[in-house]
C-alpha cells in the first residue's frame, strides 16, 4: 500500500492506522526490518485494536506496508534481554506474548487479515485466531519454530492441527516446511489468493462488502464462530507460554536464538 | 429424478417419499419455488425420517426433484409472519428450525446426500450433519446468510470452521463466497463429486453397497462417528437460534429480508 | 529398504529395529503376508517402541520392508480364534487392539511414517496418531471396515472426520474408497508426498533434520500438539473397542468376516 499519512503517524511508531468509513486499518510498517515484533511493536498493535474494539469500526483490517507482512518475534531484541537475565527475561517475553495472543483471541469484532508478504513464525501462526485471511499470490507462509529453537506460540499447537490434520501441522511447526499462498489455501490457512497487481482493490472491494452488514449480524455472527473454542485458544495459549519460558529459560534455548542469529548473519 | 408416483405422493405435499429396498429416499419437490423450506416442508421431512427410523430401512438417501437442491428458507413466507407480529414470530421460527436441525442431530441411521444442483443457505448448512454427501458437478453451495441480514443456523458456525478451517468458513458465512462442486469436495463438505449425465446411476450403485453392509455395523459406525460431537451440535442449535431470535425480533432484522427480497423483485 | 542385519534381527521376528544415531528405525517385516498385523507383531512393536521411548532417541521412524505399508489387521489369525470361542476371543481381540494403540496415543517422543506402499485398515487408521507421515507415490490409502463386517478401529472414527470433514471421512469408513497418495495429501492424512525413486533417501535427508532439533523442543512441541486431544482420543480407542467387542461378539460379525476371506480366497 502507498499510505497515505493520517493523524495516527503521530501517535505510533512501527504501524500505521487510517480509521476508515466503517472500519479500521492497521498497517505493520515496524523500525525493525521485515515486519518483526518487539513489546513495543505488539504494545502499538494492542492499543490500535482497543481503539477500535471501542469506536463505530465494524472490522478491522490488518495488513502491512511494502512487500513483507510479518517475519515474527525480533530476536536481536530477544536475545539482548534473554542474554542478560535468561530466568527473568524469559519470563517477560512469555508474558508480553501471552497478552499479545489474547488481544486477538478477545477480539470481538471480525477480523481480516491482508497477507502481502511472508507471514513467518508469529506472523503466520497469527492468520487462525483472525476470521478472514486473503493473500496475495506472492505471499508465503512458515513456521519454522524448530529453527529458533522454539516451541510453537500464538495457538498454533492447537489450531494447525484442527486446520490441516495433525500429519501437515506437524510438518510445518516440526519440519519448518513453506508453503506457497496457493497451498496455504488449500490447506485452510488462507480464505483466498487474490492477484498481485490487484492486490489492494480486491481487498478493498470485499472490505466495502463486509461493511455493509449490519453490525448486530456481524457481532453475533463472530461471537458464535469463536464461542465453541474460545477457552481452548486461551488454555492452549496458556500452555504454548508456559513451554516457552521453559525453553527460553533453558541454556539450551538461548543458544539456539544465537546459533540462528550467527547463521543469518553469516549469510550476509 | 424422475419419480414414479408412489403411495407417498398422497401423504406428503412437498416432499416424495420411495420406501426402497434397504433404505428410503426422500426428495424435496416443494410447492415453493426452489425448494426453499417453510416450517410445513420442514415437518414433512421430519415426519418421513421418523417413519425411516422406526422401519427396516438402513439408512436415508436424501435428494431434490428437478435441477435444484435446496434454497434454504422460504423467506417469503417467513417476512408475512415477522411484519405480523416480530416478537412472537421471530422465536416460532426459530424453534421450527432448531427442531428441524434437531431432527438430523439425532438421526441413528446414515444419511446419504445426493446433491442435484445448488445447494444454498441452509440447503447447504444442512450437509455436514449428514454422513455421506455426492454432488452432482453442476450443483454449487453458498451461504449467504449476511445478505439476508441473518447469522449463521444448521450448526454451520460450528462444522464449517471444523471441515475447512476459520478463514475458509468465515469467507461462506460473513462474504457469502459461492463454491462449485468442486471447490466444495475440495474443502470438505462433499465427499465426492459424480458427472452430471450418470449421477442419479452413480449415486444408486453407491446406495446399493451400502445397504448391503450389515445394519448392526453401519448403527454403530454411526455412532462412534456421532458420538464426539453430539453435545456440541446441540449447543451450536441452541446458541444459533438464540441468536436468529435477537436478529429476526430486532427491526434492522426484518428491514434485512425485506431489502433482499425487495432486491430479489428488482431483478425479475 | 534394502536393511543390513543388525542385532535387532535376533531379538524380533516380524519386525526389523534399528537404533540409528538420534533415532529408532522400525520397520514392518512380517511372516503373515503384506505386513497384516496379529498379536505377536503388535507386542513387538510395542516391545521396540517401549525400547525408544526410554534410550536417546529423539524419535521413532516407522516403516515397513518390501512395497507394502501395512495390510491391517490379520484376520486368517483373528478368525481361528473367533471361530474357536467367539465371546472370549472378541473380548481379547479387542483389548489386544486397545492397548496397541494406547501405545501410539501415549508416545511422548515424535512417530515419523514412512508409507512405502499400500496402507489399508488399521495399517493407515494408525497415520493419524503418528506426528509426520511422509508417502511414497505409489502408496495407497483404504479402510474398508464394512467389507470385513467391522466397525472403525485405531481412533479413525474421531480422527479422520477432525482431519478430512464427515463426508470425505464417512465415504473412507463406510464406502471403503480408496485414495491415491496425492488424495490422502490433499485431505490432511499425508504431510508430503515423494518420489518412489528417491523416497528412502528423501526421508532420511528430513529426519536427519528434525534429529538435529533440540529434544527439550522436540519434546515440549509434541506435548503441545497432543495435549489438546489425548483425552479424547482415549475415550474414542475405548468407545471403539467396545463396539468390536459387540460386533465380532455376535454371529453376524463372524460371518462377515468368513466372508470376506472366502471371497478373498475365491479371486485366488
Amino acid at each position: 500500500y502507498s499510505v497515505r499519512q493520517t493523524e495516527s503517524a503521530y501517535r505510533y511508531r512501527d504501524i500505521v492506522v487510517r480509521k476508515q468509513d466503517g472500519f479500521t486499518h492497521i498497517l505493520l510498517s515496524t523500525k525493525t526490518e521485515n515486519n518483526t515484533l518487539n513489546p513495543d511493536v505488539m504494545k502499538e498493535i494492542q492499543s490500535a485494536m482497543a481503539t477500535a474494539a471501542s469506536d463505530d469500526s465494524k472490522l478491522v483490517l490488518l495488513g502491512a506496508v511494502g512487500n513483507t507482512f510479518c517475519y515474527g518475534l525480533d530476536f536481536l531484541y530477544f536475545i539482548r534481554r534473554l542474554t542478560d537475565d535468561r530466568k527473568k527475561e524469559s519470563v517477560k517475553m512469555a508474558e508480553t506474548i501471552r497478552a499479545f495472543v489474547d488481544t486477538f483471541i478477545q477480539f470481538k469484532k471480525p477480523i481480516v487479515v491482508a497477507v502481502n508478504g511472508p507471514a513467518v513464525g508469529l506472523g503466520a501462526a497469527l492468520l487462525p485466531l483472525c476470521d478472514v485471511v486473503w493473500a496475495n499470490e506472492k505471499a508465503w507462509f512458515q513456521t519454522p519454530y524448530t529453527v529458533y529453537g522454539q516451541t510453537p506460540d500464538t495457538c498454533s499447537s492447537f489450531t494447525f492441527p484442527r486446520i490441516m490434520g495433525v500429519a501437515s501441522a506437524n510438518e510445518m511447526l516440526l519440519s519448518g516446511r513453506k508453503l506457497t499462498a496457493q497451498e496455504a489455501c488449500a490447506k485452510g490457512l488462507v480464505s483466498q489468493v487474490l492477484w498481485p497487481s490487484t492486490f489492494s482493490q480486491e481487498v478493498m472491494l470485499r472490505i466495502k462488502e463486509l461493511v455493509s452488514v449490519n453490525s448486530l449480524v456481524l457481532r453475533e455472527s463472530k461471537a458464535l464462530m469463536r464461542s465453541t473454542n474460545r477457552s481452548a485458544l486461551e488454555q492452549a495459549n496458556e500452555r504454548e507460554c508456559e513451554a516457552l519460558k521453559r525453553v527460553w529459560g533453558s541454556s539450551q534455548g538461548t543458544d539456539s536464538i544465537l546459533k540462528y542469529l550467527q547463521k543469518k548473519l553469516d549469510q550476509l
